[in-house]
């Protein structure tokens, strides 16, 4: 079979101006993310940063990906339109998105919402986080003994600003106090969403062996390799007539 | 009890154009639709059109709004985005929103589903329809016996291209061999929306009572007046510590 | 208008067994829930309990109800079958249910569920829980301020064995450690079910101020006082023909 | 990578006592069913039926069983109540259920629903149905174009008494006039449901084509055979303390 192939896309800010950053991901948090997921036979990742012409995400690039991660912080605005367009398009078309961390904020993750996608509160204090799992059989919760544990953390409060999650994988408890959906799917279109929480970029939890397998899991879960391609929803012709679709 | 204020927009351009449309809603399919709403005396309505200064729906417009009822059709791209953003802000702090008929493919009702919100076919033959009801003791479906039968009517078709809905009150059957999820409920921020399938401009469906009918009952369920401003989910800055919210 | 006719009940064997139980809720946990709903000027509260002749649940109190509140704990099995039928007959021809704490495990929520409605972990150690608002705007949340805090409370932990709730009202932090989604809400037939989670025995949480108002808004969110009767869902005959359904 | 094990289970009356059954279906409704499985070859289906002892579906059978599909008419009752519980528990701990035609009145698809499960109406004159796809990238509507035509059928008729569904891949229309939510999707504990409305005894529907691919594809997707046996929710004791869950 095939391997999934990966785009896992990264602002790349971070890690160019913050020495502190630098120092926990010295190639990038979209270099850590994909060698993670290279770990796994089955996958074959690649990254592709703001940076890049068209952001990395050319028509090619996406028509040949069928799951993408995001990761997205202070520079939400500087995704140019057309380029959230055409990862919309593919997503409704069945390819695969991960919502990484503040990528609650994006401009592909609030278009596919339709919602403020707004938390209730943060705090960055270096905290203990713990991901509950609601559905233990979930293929994304393989692996994964009743609870991750992250032992230095950002913290993100409900409400958090989303639809009711279609399947409910992880709830987070912060130390400090408070609680949030972390791990949701929603399907839009032919395509599965998958938003979670952890990852802020001064923690090294991208190499947190539990992190690594649950985004490996949801890779595998969002991608649907065999979607076929004449079955997308379309407006067609009224031509289309009584006749052709048989009526007595 | 203060009245449900309801703004009925239109994008009253086939109304203009067309001689035989001028013929079935001679004041216009907004005003006919306001007038249907305007028969309940918990309901006041008033119109907005297209033509107008900022398309009717200033700020302040919307803010006197509970509930906005959209009909529009060959113009969606007319609608500017600034007052889409705006309609969907005001929808998600809680404003009710009804999309009817070739409504599914405007701005405002894409927006806030994030989907392409195709059809998979339609055909224009005046055929008839009959919407059955799937929940009998829905609140939109009060007075409606068993189902609806519209004479003569536009046909769309399955696959529709939305989210799966929250609440599904109406499914049509099609004399001519289709079926469409014809009145469906979706929850987006604080706000409610419903879609409702029927009305194309030809016919004189907004004159039928069981559509008035249902028309009043989803504006009484969408609408939210007892909604309390400042709930609306927001981000709320790093100033709220662990102290603040009560850290032991 | 009418008020809302609500029946609370209760297990009633803590109450009569121990005398901790007894100093906190002297006149048992029932009446304090019936108290506390009747503040409200809109509801009737009334009580009945398991060693009422049918459990207090006959066939014509239920008929008055339009609220059924749930309280159960230890006895769950000397609930009768028939009696449990009879409530979950009431319930989808459109009564409301509210299911309290260990009601969690009662056979008339496990029925409506159709799951085990397992806990992953419990634990009585009296610690702090948090209830998080996640839709602020909620009927069931209004009042609220972002959170309830119960001082001391028995803890539930995820997984919880429940379908996906179809409207997220509350999420619970544990200062131990766990969460819980501790506010739910489900549609069966007609009727509309929330499951709550604070209220164990032992600590005065019934008399708390939030935990009340949560109760009134719940009982008028869950109540259907429209609901008109000849809608319920039912087999037809077979003589209801083509030709009587208005086939041409 | 082994077969997935599906066991069909029959009612197995209709074949024995009535001659038109028998001359459509000469082997029994629930070989014919099987024979079309097993054409897969990623499929091991044998059958079980009502007379048999225990059903046919003893502890150890279940326990070999990834996939059961059901089909029950005129003798639900018959089924005996242990063994309702019997199967409602290996779905919950994750064996597929494809609940066939008739059983949507079956004692177990009522008990994983919660609801009657009752139908609008119904009619048997051989009309003709078509099942619309409403997700076409679905895996159970995988090489299905736009829709399945069966030429004679029974007519089931909206409303259908069932929890909104959480994937819609199927809705009927019907030549005399009714609409159906013929292909359903659902998640019970670990388990999947899958409900089908085609399949009259007088009518050789589980011959054709159509319908044998997908239930096929639907076996597929209602099948987890990698669920991980410790991962079930359970109640775990009160040892289970602060300190064992990592209490800091």
């Amino acid at each position: 079979m095939a391997k999934i192939r990966v785009t896992v896309w990264g602002e790349n800010l971070h890690e160019q101006s913050s020495e502190s950053v630098k120092k926990v991901y010295p190639k990038g948090m979209h270099q850590c993310i994909a060698d993670g997921l290279n770990e796994a036979s089955d996958i074959k990742a690649i990254t592709a940063t703001l940076q890049q012409q068209e952001h990395g995400l050319t028509e090619k690039a996406l028509a040949n990906t069928d799951v993408l991660t995001w990761w997205g912080h202070i520079a939400h605005d500087q995704v140019k339109d057309e380029i959230v367009d055409r990862v919309q398009k593919r997503v409704l078309e069945g390819m695969g998105l991960i919502a990484l961390h503040a990528s609650f904020h994006s401009k592909i993750f609030r278009r596919l919402m339709g919602t403020t996608c707004n938390l209730g509160c943060w705090r960055i204090t270096g905290e203990k986080e713990r991901l509950w799992v609601c559905q233990p059989a979930h293929p994304i919760a393989k692996g994964i003994d009743r609870f991750i544990e992250i032992p230095h953390t950002e913290m993100y409060g409900e409400p958090f600003g989303i639809p009711v999650p279609e399947e409910q994988i992880f709830i987070t408890w912060f130390e400090g106090g408070e609680v949030f959906r972390s791990g949701n799917v929603w399907r839009r279109g032919n395509g599965r969403i998958f938003y979670f929480e952890p990852g802020h970029e001064t923690f090294p939890i991208y190499f947190q062996e539990e992190v690594k397998l649950v985004l490996k899991n949801a890779v595998r879960y969002v991608c649907q390799q065999s979607i076929w391609k004449d079955t997308i929803p379309m407006m067609i012709t009224p031509e289309m007539t009584l006749e052709k679709l048989g009526k007595k």
